[in-house]
């Protein structure tokens, strides 16, 4: 079988390096055009992007030419697939133009994510928005899909057992987020050394947002979920991984054990179709008192595809100042599952779906 | 006027330091005696404490010989007032052996927090409590009041005046807790760098419990608060400084500027008696939207005297996932306001109100 | 008497507040005209500076109006005495033109420093260095003192009483400094978290080279010293304080003991001149095994003013590996003594000789 | 083929964690025995160890009853090889007793490494020392090897080609260690967070002492190396990696190419006899301007099972402050190749000579 060609737009920065790193000997696809801001175009990759994970580029991306987000160059090196790691600035448009000339775009960028077309796509949560793009195809040649905010992704998937089996009324989340989420420039030292940040831009809004569209129904149109959600979002000094203490209230009452038992039992798509970077399972529970955390936590998932794929869960307990409380943390890996990976297990069941 | 003999229990450890710190040139309080566990005993203060912090120890109490925990070395020494950072496995007995010897027990420690007669005291907060000692006295010859836990101590403190302006309904905390509360040997680095420990032995059952019968009242017995409280702990790698995402329900309706306006209006006993460790304003509420920040609001206070001493609270917001919701972030020195600092504005309190 | 007024060239950067904070309350001088980048121009300090001291900024400065860096600008203020702390980039020409235009530039940059008739100028090191000065003057209206890079400064200070007791043949240094040293923004949390970085660009060179202009002599034209100077430089993540571990031979034999001697004897023009920002005694010798460490010694420095001013030396002790060899370990405060510090005093020392 | 049956003394600290995850599906040896201190004894590995790795603790070894250190409980396991990750103070008899009683012990403690018969064992460098074992053997059943010091183990390894190369004079070191090399609770956070400790007990004497053992000869006992040896060392908040600025004289004058040429083209017994952990090359040369970086570089090596094996050495110039100077920067990972990963290493080479 031939492999699928894929372009990676923003492919130097941080989530960027997580795509090339991640699509190494890939089954089903193969990198084919890595493109960034115009002072990289012409270097190989190798030159132009500041490698930053502790495993190796992959020799056959080093000396890769990047070129310009641009759908005709893309075009030129026979590009199918397009993941976008783009600012928020130029996400936007150049995503757009992406769709337009035909392309299937997965983008890890806010831009598209409330289009009222554009599913926010989490294989194992809610594979049935695909839907949305046949609506999509009616007026443009090409798809978007996006995923949601990196902070929302490994809590919908904690999520999404407990609704089906308990129904949820509220949400209130606290995070304490890694500085990759930000960027590999994103966080200065200075900044969080002996500290930490009680503020991101923006994010509290997206995860209540986000949420009840990935949590909801796709029927002609999204109809979001019901749930009352809330969040305080704060930066920590970890590397990577987003660790989130989550208080909930069910609409039918559930034990600890109840929640943990739905969690463990849950599976979706990916695990189904068994795609390549599908975690087994998707939820790992946690019994000791002090996990998850972030360094020992965050690369769990298997098979070894699934590396950083897998969302933890500990502490899972009753919470009495709540109606049907329960609370527990939960964290996930923010550039791996949360970016990088997830849009990869997209792809991939795009691809077992037939939709490329 | 001749100064206030004080002794210190456990002065070696990481709060007993920060007592002989800010006891330095105390107005009203002089060191007498320095008593720490066995193997200290007899050697000077400076052999016996690896001391920590970045101002020298105080060459007044460098050169005194450390004491057993014993009343008889106290009394000896001709102390008055007692200062317990006692580890709690013996503070119980020890707090209580000085107590009906008939010393004055300012106890940073758990173990007479729920006692029937010993109030949980905050200056600023609950200063009418101290009408429990009378029942204490009439039982023994001296009193104990002890302080509360860390956590609960900043978050009581920001929660006094919207409980007193909009009545509390429910409160639900996710902390940040500095590495400083668990002792100077208590988080080693590895398990703390590029980390975070989402689990902190008994914190979220003392927080829920403390803050209620620190809110409570007192006529004839402590009447607990009719409040949810609902905790989720957390240890980073900060230094001091204790971070906490607050959300609450109010009784009645209020907007975030009106929560700030009761916040910068608060004031208590301290403040109204100007006692010297007293800051003014007890509460501080930033504006910035970013702020507080552990390093960079954990000094925060004023005169030179109470530095550490203010609470610091930003990042007031509505929260609609809640009725009448509000959310912030709050930010307490641990060991200052949250230990030693709030033991000596006790033991001010104390001496201005003539009980010592 | 009137205060001599100040402008400060980039004052909104790291080293810039430290200028800043520091000019609070000096009694000699007033800070007349703040500067920044294009930009900023406008502003008020306070909105155009991201302040990251855990002191609050000056209220006198807050809400001044942020200036060009442009002479014009400057005379309009009646500033008489200029602190640069611009980047390299800028630093070079606006600092010439300054000088033209006849104020007096202290630089913290490396513009200048290795021109030949501008010092590098630490005061207790080599005050006699002035003289250069009148070559200046013979040219512009102006002069440019220098301080020298951070790493070097402190560095220089240790080895002062040793080349004058001793004698020094050869030193070799390898550093472990501060990420404070490269800016604000300089070092991602990325790239320091459970990390360090063997490189600063251009430091090593400065190193060896800076320290032979220092410890040389100034008659009619600089000598510089004759001394084998080698460096390895090497970021940690620490936030202030760059920690040197120093190998040197001396000419004549010497005892740890006579090293440490000759350091702690060892005063300058400062200490002479009781200047308000000289530190008493300009180094600490500590005897405990483990000093000194960043976090706990880098404000060493009394009174109060020279708070962050003292170079801290522990561990002096033979090194049998080198003929005469001496090993010890350095602390210096890399923005306080090894930037605006070192500079203010430098204005303190041109105040003192009546130079402005 | 049968696997050798190997024990791990203090199986349940942070080295003898290391010992159990890289003895996973070893294709020579199987772990029987796991060894540790009194209250440990009974308990299955799973409780008794306070995993800390990122990859779960083999099943294999989870559930393994927790046995004395004696040498009857480790002939009941049918031991065959003993390795030893013993505190110092209860290794030399715990060690001795186990050689006495027929066991071959790899020992990384202090505890036996300059004994007269016992060689210091790096198998890239001086695997002929293996010769001593004739004289232990003439005594007592069974041996005992040693492994050096972690920081002396990785620079011994980067000086070994020089030395063949250009013969070596004076070398002096100045380190960056780790924090897991004091042991898991070795180093508290609040010793470190934004601080470094310029001190390790004991370590610049064992570096200095131990290098000339290594790099020396055996003949009828062991010759030490004549080259001058010095070291400082200072412990820094990274959780695993030693980072070392090496300056060095060599006898000859070699020039940076040729010091990494013949350090790229270094290797011995373990490539040579392709033994399971050998890391191949097992030195790294790397021409960026900033490597090695710890959290970078310190797991390098292949293949898979060799990773955390190769010793990463960069920015090799020339120094002119000594004579026939170089210097360079060498990373080592201190409880893998410092450690349990040399331990291993060692006993291959065993069992390939047919000495096991």
């Amino acid at each position: 079988m031939d492999k699928i060609r894929v372009g990676i737009l923003g492919s130097t920065g941080s989530v960027g390096q997580r795509y090339v790193n991640m699509l190494r000997d890939h089954p089903w696809f193969e990198v084919a055009a890595l493109s960034a801001s115009r002072d990289s175009v012409g270097k190989t990759y190798k030159e132009a992007a500041k490698w930053f994970l502790d495993r190796d580029m992959p020799v056959e991306c080093a000396e890769m030419k990047v070129i310009p987000a641009d759908q005709k160059a893309f075009k030129a090196e026979k590009v199918e697939l397009v993941f976008s790691a783009l600012p928020s600035e130029v996400a936007k448009t150049a995503e757009a133009e992406m769709a337009e000339a035909g392309f299937t775009v997965v983008a890890d960028t806010g831009a598209h994510r409330m289009d009222p077309d554009v599913p926010i796509l989490i294989p194992e949560v809610n594979s049935e928005h695909l839907l949305a793009l046949k609506e999509q195809r009616s007026r443009r040649k090409g798809i978007i899909v996006t995923l949601s905010n990196c902070t929302a992704l490994g809590l919908a998937i904690s999520l999404k057992p407990v609704q089906k089996g308990f129904g949820l009324r509220r949400v209130l989340v606290s995070t304490m987020q890694a500085v990759s989420g930000a960027g590999y420039f994103g966080v200065p030292s200075m900044a969080i050394v002996d500290n930490l940040i009680p503020y991101i831009k923006n994010e509290e809004e997206k995860v209540a947002q986000e949420i009840l569209k990935i949590l909801g129904e796709y029927k002609n149109g999204f109809k979001f979920a019901k749930i009352k959600v809330g969040a305080s979002c704060q930066r920590v000094g970890v590397l990577d991984g987003h660790t989130e203490a989550v208080f909930l209230e069910t609409e039918k009452p559930a034990t600890p054990e109840e929640v943990k038992a739905c969690m463990r039992a849950f599976e979706g798509e990916p695990q189904r179709l068994k795609l390549p970077s599908a975690p087994i399972p998707p939820i790992i529970v946690r019994e000791e008192i002090d996990r998850p955390q972030p360094r020992l936590d965050r690369m769990a998932g298997s098979p070894e595809r699934a590396k950083g794929m897998a969302t933890v869960v500990g502490r899972v307990r009753s919470e009495s100042a709540l109606d049907n409380g329960i609370k527990y943390v939960m964290l996930s890996h923010n550039t791996i599952r949360g970016a990088a990976g997830n849009a990869i297990l997209i792809a991939e069941l795009l691809k077992a779906k037939g939709i490329i």
